[in-house]
């Protein structure tokens, strides 16, 4: 790989220093059937390699394809993870060899009770929490990994708010490449945890996410051999998340939802599943059809709601402040392109208080016992408050995202849940309860 | 169903009064292939029911079935989760309709890294950590879900170390059946609330596990329709473990390995383990070849690892002190069963002191990008001990099973690790790490 394509400034509005990656060359069949990245803005191709932004006009480069023929049958003989879309991602096709948490190939679960209570007919929940390391984060790293690997990266690296830094930090663990994670130092105790018992390297950083971004901006451009799974490998990271659109439509039998609802932090998920569908679509793997795309955000961090509500097209940036700490991110990278894909789609962008976001959290937990971190009860919530506003058909089938595990944001809800009653380990203190029957 | 076949003393020396359930019939097929509840010790066989100990000699019961001819193949085109071993389960035909979790067909990682640290030539972790509630208490809950169904039962219920109680609440929420879960009041935060999340009925008992399990027996003594999992239930749950057994020889391709590393609490999972190839080799689905079974126990609770180390049959009841909450069963009703297979396979049983366990619970996240809870922990340092002791042969391939999640214990390894700087977000800042390369 050759060093040191001059980039620009990202739609972050950050600086963008040229990347460095080391001298070897980039092996034959490094990257699958992909061809190139290609300008989402204006179309240029550059080579594939450690870059992010076009050298013509600034905008965020995307991974392109040459797709072969691939048939549902090819697919569905595959590994029961993201490894089964290989041919429609960047990476080689023994990347099963290569050691990786092997994610993916999540339920998609009927959810009758949740529909019940939100008044949706037909409804599914996509549940990433069953990830390796609990959110669908797993995904985009793999890709990022492989990424890493074939442009012989030394380090294996990233800013998060959280759910990046634990399968950042365990994918590099068990590839045996050295990781450095980079974390708000305000970040929940559980997902502090969950990154440092695989690296010895987590660094808490005095600020919030966006400031945590832009310091590994300035470090990227700095160091030699550093692979920043979101920010100089970005465009392979992000298209790990197409396979949540992917295992969508092949978990309903190779058909695409009628709704789509998705939390949105840097909006990359979300762009990422509106891919997927369209590529499925084009390679004829599931019938044309028209879905709506939701997207979800905190009113504490709600930067593409707002815009969306105000019917204008740019993204002004936000001071976070909200318990849905894994969405707070206030300068959205991706969020202009969250905006188009909703509006297109006849979708919309909903927000909810931290309070909705609590009670997002247990109404999922007692109606399908499914535990979600503070994003999965933001994107439930804003389900609810979408129905109401009558943005939602209620009569088409829709799939809501767990993106995320309630064990890394326990505090949340951890006040509002307990123990019915402590008692004495006999019949007459349980019967004293009044629980028996 | 009609109700109350008598009940004597079961193996842990508790008193067994009749199980009462609902008045109405069992529906034909409710059981599946299974024929009978049979003595493991004397080999009486009673009808199918709300039955755990042989009317006879008081021996614990256990599903006996009647298979028909299954293939490879039938299980291969089955869903990727437990039900497609349904025709190896006490469940009916359509299991599938009923909500459930849909537990299983979690990953078989080869862990080459963990294994040059064990100096292990060729191991397998079977990650059960990645279940809807992070352990693999999900398969034994959803196939005892399916009997209280099937009896009409009114409540679902256990006493739990953890994590049953959060596999019977959530899986009891998906299904809208009542649930009553009781747990030792000193149980660890997370896992109390990861149940709380789920139900209204969470119970805290001033006393351990065994305590816990002795109210339980009394209150499903008492109370009309209510299947406790583990108790009046338990012969249908416990099967739920074979499917351990069946996804690590499917995994391999249809092979058994040579060694399997197990944590044993009550000593039910490794039990079933074993079933479960023994089961393989009868339905000709695996070549029959010797294996070890191994059991994994922590130091502060070990009263199968102590039997098998005197040499003697009986075990002696033990009051539980570890961090290992969730094998802190100090009366194991199935420990002898344990120690005879662990004996017969020329296995063994060992322990390890809380110390241990806390670094296997590292150096399993270090290895391999997995992060288990206390249980695992205990597993891979009693894995370390056998190597060191010469009675694993590091020659075979060896599979170690990883039964739960990091998160639910989190204290156990919080004080041991963290970021390794807390910085301000400047380039500056971060070379002052020496972080940088
Ligand atoms: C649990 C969870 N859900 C959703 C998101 C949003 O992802 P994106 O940045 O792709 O919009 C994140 C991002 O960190 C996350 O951690
Ligand atoms: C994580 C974990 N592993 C292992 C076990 C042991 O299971 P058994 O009681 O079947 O021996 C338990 C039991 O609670 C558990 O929670
Ligand atoms: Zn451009
Ligand atoms: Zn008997």
């Amino acid at each position: 790989m050759s060093a040191s394509v001059a980039e620009r400034p990202t739609t972050d509005g950050t600086e963008n220093e040229p990347t460095k990656t080391g001298p070897e060359a980039v092996r034959e069949g490094a990257f699958g059937n992909a061809r190139s990245l290609s300008c989402r803005e204006c179309g240029t191709e550059v080579e594939l390699g450690p870059h992010y932004a076009c050298p013509e006009c600034f905008g965020p480069l995307e991974v392109a394809y040459d797709f072969p023929a691939i048939t549902r049958e090819e697919i569905e003989a595959g590994p029961r993870n993201i490894w089964r879309y290989k041919a429609l991602l960047p990476v080689p096709a023994d990347i099963e060899q290569s050691p990786n948490t092997e994610p993916g190939f999540t339920r998609l679960l009927k959810a009758d009770n949740l529909g019940r209570e939100l008044g949706i007919a037909n409804l599914w929940v996509k549940d990433d929490s069953t990830n390796p390391t609990n959110s669908f984060k797993d995904r985009v790293v793999a890709c990022a990994l492989s990424a890493a690997t074939e442009l012989h990266a030394k380090v294996f690296a990233c800013p998060s708010t959280g759910n990046l830094a634990n399968a950042v930090a365990a994918a590099g663990a068990r590839a045996g490449i050295k990781t450095v994670v980079f974390i708000p130092s305000n970040l929940e105790k559980p997902k502090q945890v969950n990154s440092a018992v695989y690296t010895d390297s987590l660094v808490a950083v005095d600020g919030n996410y966006d400031d945590v971004n832009k310091l590994a901006q300035e470090i990227a451009a700095e160091e030699e051999g550093w692979a920043f799974v979101n920010v100089n490998v970005r465009p392979f990271y992000a298209e790990g998340s197409k396979t949540l659109g992917y295992e969508i439509a092949e978990q309903l039998g190779w058909r695409l939802p009628d709704q789509v609802v998705i939390p949105v932090a840097s909006g990359s998920q979300l762009t990422k599943v509106h891919k997927a569908f369209q590529e499925l679509i084009k390679l004829g793997l599931v019938e044309e059809k028209p879905y709506r795309i939701f997207g979800a955000q905190a009113t504490g961090c709600s930067p593409v709601a707002t815009a969306y509500k105000a019917g204008v097209d740019a993204i002004r940036p936000v001071k976070p402040d909200t318990i849905a700490k894994s969405l707070a991110i206030g300068n959205p990278a991706d969020g202009i392109y969250v905006l188009d894909i909703c509006r297109e789609t006849g979708g919309a962008v909903e927000d909810v208080t931290d309070e909705e976001v609590r009670e997002g959290i247990l109404l999922l937990a007692r109606s399908e016992g499914v535990f979600t971190e503070t994003a999965g009860g933001t994107t439930v919530a804003c389900t609810r408050k979408l129905v109401e506003a009558g943005l939602l058909d209620t009569s088409l089938e829709t799939v809501i995202i767990n993106t995320g595990m309630g064990l890394k944001t326990l505090d949340a809800v951890s006040d509002l849940v307990g123990p019915a009653a402590t008692i004495a380990p006999s019949y007459d203190a349980f019967a004293a309860t009044g629980l028996s029957s």
